[in-house]
């Protein structure tokens, strides 16, 4: 499969790494300006640069100037950015189900009611939420159905 | 912030690689044996190898044979795997939305009733729908509220 048929591969071409992925986290947190994402990940200020350069010139962040004299910058989320928002929650869900044993560190609400958040996959048709073995996904170059949550039970 | 306190960092800490992701699509496309994903991806075998037992290790998939005499071994999904589910479909449908001006390559349909699908974040409480500029996430260490989709508003 080459890049053009998958959109998974498109995606991780432009966030697939992990300090990306971490750097959106916290600038979706509020956490935007170069010096503070450095201090709280204590990742290499080149690595971090790289990051986030590739980052605005994939137009997911901007560079924006905050203050004048001295001047000083923050990164912000464009529209593309501020899309993702599913995927990181989708992630970090994982992570409090399957990769501690103790309560979710950061819970997800409702900003208009406090209430807290969930992610699902669901049919507009049927009006329910989807479950990974009721989800077939469809190759328009195969013209095949392929299995994208059932492929133990095949 | 460390490893225990974000759930995004500890997902990725499994999960937080291009190969392993594509890896994972790989499996959750009914492509599950060494050879095949080795020739789909065009990845390195010493490469795959570290990570398809990386993932092993971490309960992810398990490697199953499923002929003897020759014995064949293929990958399979554990639950922990499964519930990546999710997490993979939110990356490609941004990649369907932002990463092409095409048509998506691959969709995703309920099998039940043939109609596409697509993921959301909602509350159970208003029964709606939820924009990523009506989410907070709630750090209970700072119990403080922080932005997860609203940082450009601020």
């Amino acid at each position: 499969m080459n890049d053009t048929d998958c959109s998974i591969k498109a995606t991780l071409k432009t966030v697939g790494d992990r300090w990306t992925l971490l750097i959106l986290r916290n600038i979706f947190r509020g956490i935007k300006r170069f010096e503070t994402i450095q201090r709280d990940l204590g990742v290499a200020r080149n690595l971090l640069s790289k990051r986030l350069q590739h980052l605005v010139e994939n137009g997911v962040i901007e560079r924006f100037l905050y203050q004048e004299k001295p001047d000083r910058y923050e990164y912000r989320l464009t529209d593309k950015g501020r899309a993702l928002s599913p995927s990181l929650i989708a992630l970090m869900q994982w992570g409090d189900q399957w990769c501690s044993t103790k309560e979710p560190p950061v819970k997800l609400i409702h900003d208009n009611c406090g209430s807290p958040l969930t992610h699902s996959v669901k049919c507009n048709t049927c009006e329910t939420d989807v479950r990974a073995n009721e989800i077939r996904s469809l190759d328009k170059f195969n013209e095949q159905k392929m299995n994208i949550g059932v492929s133990n039970e095949s």
